[in-house]
């Protein structure tokens, strides 16, 4: 029945995930949404003005809700980078803006009977994927964020320069929140065939990490916003919902034993979230877990008010 | 031996580019260059970041003019766009930007001993193509402009909106300056099987020359920038020159008998401007080629002062 | 809501149809039909052992009918090859077998609701197509051969091989009957920016002709079979449907005015035939177009009884 | 430079190898050899064909061995799948056969030059490829066997379809001999975030094992050769050649401890096997290696008289 996505917010991020879905012809049909009209216009204009040189044909529809009830995925990339770029800020300083948008968008997608995934890619984003899941009424398998699909490509990118392999040879994943608490979850890791431990030592991965963090923030002090990392994250979790891959992902996703939303591996499939994994950590790696959780809910709780 | 490319200039075009093609696997190396390392270096490491998400592995250095030796293509996006962000400026308010870095990055490409092909997007594209060939030493079949591909392709979309088909079914070319004396050669432009004149008059073929032309003003000024359409062009021009496809484009390429850079269509590979077409044009075209053509000798002339 | 096709026919053509799509990820769901159920279940198994080392994922059912009911295409590739490997048969040697086959499919399909778009190749596909639609009662533009569209592709290689160009770069088509009956509408073919007949003669036409079918010849008679060219008609075909893509491709659909299935140049979406085009054509095509006409109605005609 | 890769055998493997690559547009050149003339000119005008329906242009040659001097891979198809064809046959059935032709192909590799990387899929995988370093006078990390990255496969669509994952989301590699003597190092299969054993007893893991080999039993008998699991190994594998990816892949390489050829999992890019990686085996695995290697050692010491 052709596959239909929309996407909200058409900042850097946001038109930068279309423009990849649209590059490879991921999508049939898409409807890109923004109050900047001109802005999200202009974007749509910019994507036919290349359909000539393209393989393949995307449908564009511009603001129209409506057009997103049977969509199969509905990723949010709603947000205001200005407000992160102050020496002061974290990804924080974007919640009172979404939080006060995500109500509105999540209100109009129940109305037109949205039933697909939301993919929040919108910071903070484990809060966001809250309030989603919170003011559309979707069930919580129905929502997912983003969360450290990035931060763990990050880790990869950073474990594969110093090993010398391709970052796909890495296996592992961040957890926890997209943020200041998040982790890599080290007793996870593995690479040329063996547990990363087993090669360094707990330095070593300490300044893995740094070199992956300190990463993130040359592109954000460089450019002022990321865009491809994020986008491509984006893009792989929505293929994986629409094709129904049952692809492992480490993705915000409702965490039981913490009650909250976060990052967490997995198995991403056209319902949403078939079934998280569960590992085996540390009591280290459980510890910063639970305080990821507890800042997110905390947040999550302040943001309700 | 694999592909390799360079991009010149990681403004949004050159970046957009860079990340098209990054995101399709089209080559294997990269080059990135910029005189702003910032934000060379936050592209770079945003398209790391999104290595464990893509499906192909890419190998990027920075600013590394000696790597560009054995380049197949290298790609010039640079340029100063926040020139061009007034009301009375054109594509010309960056040529005095331009015209001082041409000379010193095809001297640089020169001294390296580059001898693949150079695909000029800066702008005033045609003016900029002349001026490498000129200052790099190439033959002027290895020197080419995206010229119209881009007013080509926005042409093509608003003749498919209009008749209700794909851009990639419409047939014909605009041609000359990538500027305000380009125009569309009604006299090639087919579509649904006939040539376009059999459906419409001469006051519509004006009103849909506006529709194309006021794209890329809404782009343009919807977002200070234009980006997806013409970075698609370029990757097309740069994927027909390394698989040595002979398609036929319509790019900014020496045209004999008018002395000069202009678009015109040619058959393109791996040798550059394999060889240009013949096309049988009326008189009221043929003028407007020559308007084109002496405007941009003009402009080459003085921007050799 | 995702992309479902169904593939009835795993010989050589379909199975090459269903492996081109799924290598690319062209859809997400894939029901794969043939009364060998051996044949078909060593393909789905060598499918999913390629799974591992594919970039997208494929959601793979064997003879399910019941599965169709909501794909977007079904490909119907069913036939008996080994029938034309005789010297002095053509495509009509399989009609026998595939006109007790496709009222089955048809019903098959009726039965379970189906509603979206077919496509056949079975030969001798124009014959084949009208069977389709006669028993499965579809409306007439949701019932479409692949027709010409592998006679054009022949046609475009063979002038561009002639010409230096690629094959995309060659506009026009060949109507009338997949079969003896086909010929190239040389008045509509394109080249270089000029009709073909001003670089050539009538005598070196025919060449070109005359390389393109025997190119058929070599690969029949070299393997016994045909199955990229065929295959990659298909899927762009199918491709076309599915993203709605209102591309022009000569393909097999009913023409009225000879009140018959022919190939003939068609805008082709979700909806099936969007439009048939209206060619200008000089008389001699037009009697070759009425020959092909009368040749498949009177088959179609014998078919059915 | 482009990417230019050989085919060497145009059976129902390289011919599926070959249009795998041509339809993702993996490559610019292609020399295609096969000492069937017929067959090799069939399935390159059946390429040909399919060109104005692709996205990517192939310039395609054929059984020109000096072609293949700068080629950056060749791929040894070559083999006679009929000989296996008989209840009491195994990949060794071919040998007599291939044997014979690949000190012809392996001489003439050596005489036009060529310094690429070889990459055999020709059965007994890994005696072929011993054979081909021998009589190439490569350095032995520029021959490559696909190996049991075949057999891998086949292991991840078992535990995946026992356990509702993307094929993708399992961790882990068959080792050994491409043959019977392969088996899956259990101890390195992770699903789920877990050692595979920690879902599953002994018995299961056998039930699994046998899943997946009776899977190439099924691909074999029901339809006399495999195809599309193995050239999807194929095509990974040279793909990650090409643009240099370091990916870990088991393929077969040589393997020091045991002095010989066998598949164990080895870092890949441009110059062949970058690096073998070291495992940690127990010691049933370990043994179960070294009578594969015992095995394969065998059988290319008898190869060579």
């Amino acid at each position: 029945m052709s596959r239909k996505v929309g996407i909200i917010g058409m900042g850097h991020v946001g038109s930068t995930v279309a423009h990849g879905l649209i590059a490879q012809g991921a999508f049939d049909d898409y409807v890109l949404i923004d109050t900047n009209e001109k802005k999200v216009t202009a974007d749509a204009v910019d994507f036919r003005d290349a359909a000539a040189n393209l393989n393949q044909h995307a449908n564009i529809v511009l603001n129209d809700y409506e057009a997103l009830a049977d969509a199969d995925v509905v990723i949010s990339a709603l947000g205001n980078i200005k407000l992160q770029d102050n020496p002061n800020a974290d990804r924080f300083a974007e919640l009172p803006f979404t939080a006060k948008e995500v109500p509105l968008v999540a209100k109009k997608l129940k109305e037109v009977g949205f039933k697909g995934i939301i993919v929040a890619i919108s910071n903070p984003v484990d809060v966001i994927t809250s309030l989603y899941q919170h003011y559309s009424g979707l069930p919580k398998e129905r929502v997912i964020g983003t969360g450290t699909l990035l931060d763990t490509a990050r880790m990869k990118r950073a474990v594969a320069e110093r090993f010398g392999v391709d970052a796909r040879s890495v296996y592992g994943y961040n957890l926890g929140e997209h943020g200041n608490s998040q982790f890599t979850a080290w007793s996870q890791v593995r690479v040329k065939g063996q547990p990363i431990s087993n090669f360094t030592d707990q330095a070593t991965l300490e300044e893995i990490a740094h070199e992956a963090m300190i990463g993130g923030h040359t592109v954000f002090y460089g450019k002022k916003y990321t865009s491809y990392g994020i986008a491509s994250a984006a893009i792989r979790l929505a293929i994986a919902v629409v094709s129904d891959s049952h692809e492992e992902l480490p993705v915000s996703n409702y965490y039981e034993p913490l009650d909250t939303y976060l990052s967490y591996p997995a198995i991403v499939g056209r319902e949403g979230i078939i079934e998280q994994v569960k590992l085996t950590l540390p009591a280290d790696e459980e510890a910063k877990l639970e305080n990821s959780a507890n800042f997110i809910k905390r947040k999550f709780a302040e943001s309700l008010n």
